[in-house]
């Protein structure tokens, strides 16, 4: 028998997409030229990040209709893949409650459809997430230590440091997109370089409490499902669980911002295999590209 | 009366743009953000290309099953649009000819989906194209002087100069990816540097005459509609009408090549307004992306 400690078990097999956003519903069907130089979509690229990090069943959340389009963009993945229909578009939170009967009573990772993650191991970063969560089974959320300008587009959570060589916090508060004043005072993280917080990264893994909770809440909302916030969970999971949050070793680029497509894009080839065609091509164009009005 | 001598006179209100390529179907529903810093599908700014041209009624030849994805593609353009369905992948000259009901006896503009234009001056490219074609009264390709290393991706036309000027040639002999040897002894445009030939731009103006070209030669394929190429209808033009080739004053950006995306987009943002923006922002992906395995 294996000498080492085990601390915990978590089987975690299922992992749940949400791509059901009014303007995030196009963004997993844009193409991409992945680090080895091959073509694909947004949605492979996010799969094939799921998959290597050793989860065997996928939902996507998606809006009524594109079924269709998620399939051809999925290409050979399309076999493996459970779609859920968000019948009406009641935000982030009920679209997570949507995938409830397909995660069931069992942990799930947790990825938005536009985002893409560049590991900086030989360990994808949701592989990284996972080992973690199976290591420690608990909740657990992926963040990056973000300046407090960018505050405003991140949920953030607030914890003190329990393992400095893993990067891992044990969280207590979660805010969502909080003021530069509340950060400071709710959330202020010992360690962390002054004016940055612990922002989400994109990725998560829940326990099958946080579907009850997120019900609960649902339910109680009287009819206004889209104030509830995944924020409001994770936060009672902060009180009845053991809950963590760790820094990967990784970047996140979201490309449902302005020019997102391009800088994830421009990432992804300078660390993969044409990064100097890729640069060559860069130089090119700046030499031969007319600046406006000139 | 105007006293000026008017050459002749084109009724030109009529564009195909060709988007049912099995590899080209999905390009038009890319997402760009455009010289004035607005994100759009690359349907939008083809179409945006079109009417600046003056062009009143848009036909587009697509796959079957695609109209909902290109009409979601086109916003606010859908209701100007006319969807024509290629029934089987027959090729380019049959998607062409797909639209002959739509351009009738009318001479039209033909683009294809997948290729971006940016101009050197205040016309667009096509508006320069659209101009050359209802002044001269004849069928005008657009083509671009191309090295002779990239021959294997383009059509190539041959003909003389006939107007220093506005880089106008007359056009005499229509090649399909010529070897550098067929381009040397049949293309050889004197005027143009050493290995340069006339590369077709992905734009023409033709006459209706070329739908009845492609129809007959469809018609005599026996069966073997892929094997009919749109160059030799336009052979046919060269022999039978005045048929000209024009050099515009500005680039084409092919966005079905690997990288096509990225390229066009940074050229769109390098001769945009946020060309600052996005030259800050490829400076620091540059400072912080990790070269692969460093």
């Amino acid at each position: 028998m294996d000498s080492r400690i085990v601390p915990g078990h978590m089987d975690l097999r299922k992992a749940v997409i949400t791509a059901a956003g009014k303007g995030q519903r196009g963004l997993p069907l844009q193409t991409l030229v992945d680090r080895d130089g091959i073509t694909k979509s947004a949605l492979t690229i996010i799969i094939d990040e799921v998959l290597r990090a050793g989860i065997e069943q996928i939902a996507i959340v998606i809006s009524p209709g594109d079924e269709t389009a998620f399939r051809a963009a999925a290409g050979r993945h399309a076999q493996i893949l459970t779609f859920i229909e968000q019948a009406q578009p009641l935000g982030y939170a009920h679209a997570v409650a949507s995938a409830a009967k397909f995660t069931g009573d069992d942990a799930f990772l947790l990825l938005v459809g536009d985002h893409l993650y560049l590991s900086h191991t030989g360990q994808g970063c949701a592989e990284q997430l996972v080992a973690i969560a199976r290591a420690e089974n608990c909740a657990v959320s992926a963040v990056q230590g973000t300046h407090e300008s960018k505050l405003p587009y991140y949920g953030a959570v607030g914890g003190k440091l329990v393992d400095a060589t893993r990067h891992l916090y044990q969280v207590d508060t979660v805010l969502e997109k909080p003021t530069p004043t509340e950060a400071e005072q709710l959330i202020n993280v010992p360690g962390l370089r002054a004016g940055y917080y612990l922002c989400f990264f994109g990725m998560h893994v829940l326990t099958p409490t946080v579907q009850r909770f997120l019900g609960e809440l649902l339910k109680n909302s009287a009819g206004r499902e889209q104030a509830v916030h995944l924020r409001a969970a994770l936060s009672q999971i902060a009180e009845h669980e053991r809950y963590l949050a760790v820094e990967l070793a990784g970047r996140r680029y979201d490309f449902g911002l302005k020019y997102g497509l391009l800088t994830a894009q421009l990432a992804l080839a300078l660390e993969g295999r044409d990064r100097d065609e890729v640069l060559r091509g860069i130089v090119e164009l700046l030499a031969t590209s007319r600046q406006p009005g000139k």
